[in-house]
């Protein structure tokens, strides 16, 4: 008997009635409390995606993290706020109980073919092949799912790096087992980097996003034809101050297709 | 008599009843269609900050440009999903009529001392004072409620600009008449860019900003120090594709603080 993929089981959401659904948190996407916030964000995109009323693949998504996530059952609402020709605008939100615990909203747009141009440049990396996997963390469950090759600014806990600080992380990803990329996968990958503050201190300090945005420059036939191969992931932050953090990321196809540009803000303790 | 400076006009809000608030366009801040993107933003965020429940200071700001804003009144209603010890989540909608027009979502914040570090770099540009002003543009009225001063990447409809060809912008901002930055003001100051598309191919093209993010790196007391200097505002897009560009711009005050970094994701046609 088949078993469905880990990713495809923390997705999974069960029709309430229409636009509510409720999901199951997954072990293999375990934080080091509640679940990874990338499999949170994948899921309330899953919702919209799987709404009957859903126009177009997504541009935007925006999760806002309200409070921790338990492991455990979770109910989702989402709601298309406005259609217009060739756009579509949803709400969201995810609750446990009484709480809210993550709300987010999302565009989605029929696109045309159009004049278009990469500005941002692909950065240089060894390929894949060519970069050993760096080992999941222990006590962090979730990296487990996912093969990462580091080019630069791995984490390295109680090694603070030498020479000039900062927080740029280069590193080739991709789902572990392998599965075949389409948004709700990119979109989990968007929040697959180590919050800059480990990597720029070199020590665990308590975090926690607060709002994650992904804007999507692909569309399904691009990530199918990508398939199972790595993407190339560049991270890094602009101020660490009083208590937040911002990150901007890019992710990257094997052959230099801008995917999706991604940026979180996060809180940090001391 | 006093009259009120035109922003703070045009984020007016006349209490209707808890959470629910009405506000009028202004022409000062019109644009070639409806009014100025960062008006609509700034008046999202300024009824969060109207509300008597309100909790801190703004941490996170994203604004869904769902439909045409009309010139003419419109109604906000602002909720607080959720409020923890020291975070705040809020959403907002704003209608004209039976339609949604925009949603937006907030995180409100109270920070405490902790390390703080920036990574970005204060971009280098003489002085506000040895840059000349730019002139407004005559057929978009909002461009007369600041004083853009170009220090590259300049507007130059039908002069594309020789050589290498980028989207990047750096310019010294600030209210046109002067008024002392705050929250409100420095959100509006996050959509003051010209379309990335604009600058980058020297026409005009349709546009339509579908999603905006403002992390907010600072506090009221930055702020008002800051008072009514210009900002140093510096934007690039990463990628035009089918119908859809994202721009990230940073926003520093003049003694080289990192205020707000800002994303947005932008329709255009052909």
């Amino acid at each position: 008997m088949n078993q469905p993929h880990p990713f495809d089981a923390a997705i999974r959401l069960e029709p309430r009635g229409e636009g509510h659904w409720r999901g199951n948190t997954q072990e293999a996407y375990g934080n080091m409390v509640g679940p990874f916030g990338g499999a949170t964000a994948a899921t309330a995109l899953a919702a919209v995606l799987a709404h009957p009323a859903r126009q177009g693949e997504p541009i935007a998504l925006t999760v806002n993290f309200a409070g921790p996530v338990a492991q455990g059952p979770f109910d989702i609402e989402a709601m298309a706020v406005r259609t217009n020709r060739s756009t579509q605008h949803w709400s969201v939100q995810m609750r446990q109980g009484a709480d809210v615990v993550a709300t987010a909203t999302a565009v989605l747009a029929t696109r045309r073919e159009t004049w278009s141009s990469v500005e941002a440049g692909f950065p240089q990396a060894p390929s894949a092949e060519d970069v050993p996997r760096t080992p999941p963390l222990d006590r962090v469950r979730w990296t487990r799912a996912y093969d990462m090759r580091f080019v630069q600014g791995p984490l390295q806990i109680g090694t603070p790096p030498a020479g000039e600080q900062d927080s740029v992380s280069l590193l080739w990803v991709r789902d572990e087992p392998p599965r075949a990329l389409d948004f709700c996968s990119l979109a989990a990958l968007c929040d697959v980097f180590f919050p800059r503050i480990f990597v720029r201190r070199a020590s665990w300090v308590p975090i926690g996003t607060v709002s994650f945005t992904v804007y999507f420059h692909t569309d399904a036939a691009t990530l199918a034809a990508i398939g199972t191969h790595h993407l190339l992931a560049h991270a890094r932050a602009h101020q660490f101050r009083n208590g937040y953090f911002d990150q901007s990321a890019e992710l990257w196809g094997p052959g230099g297709e801008l995917l999706a540009v991604t940026h979180q803000i996060v809180y940090y303790k001391e």
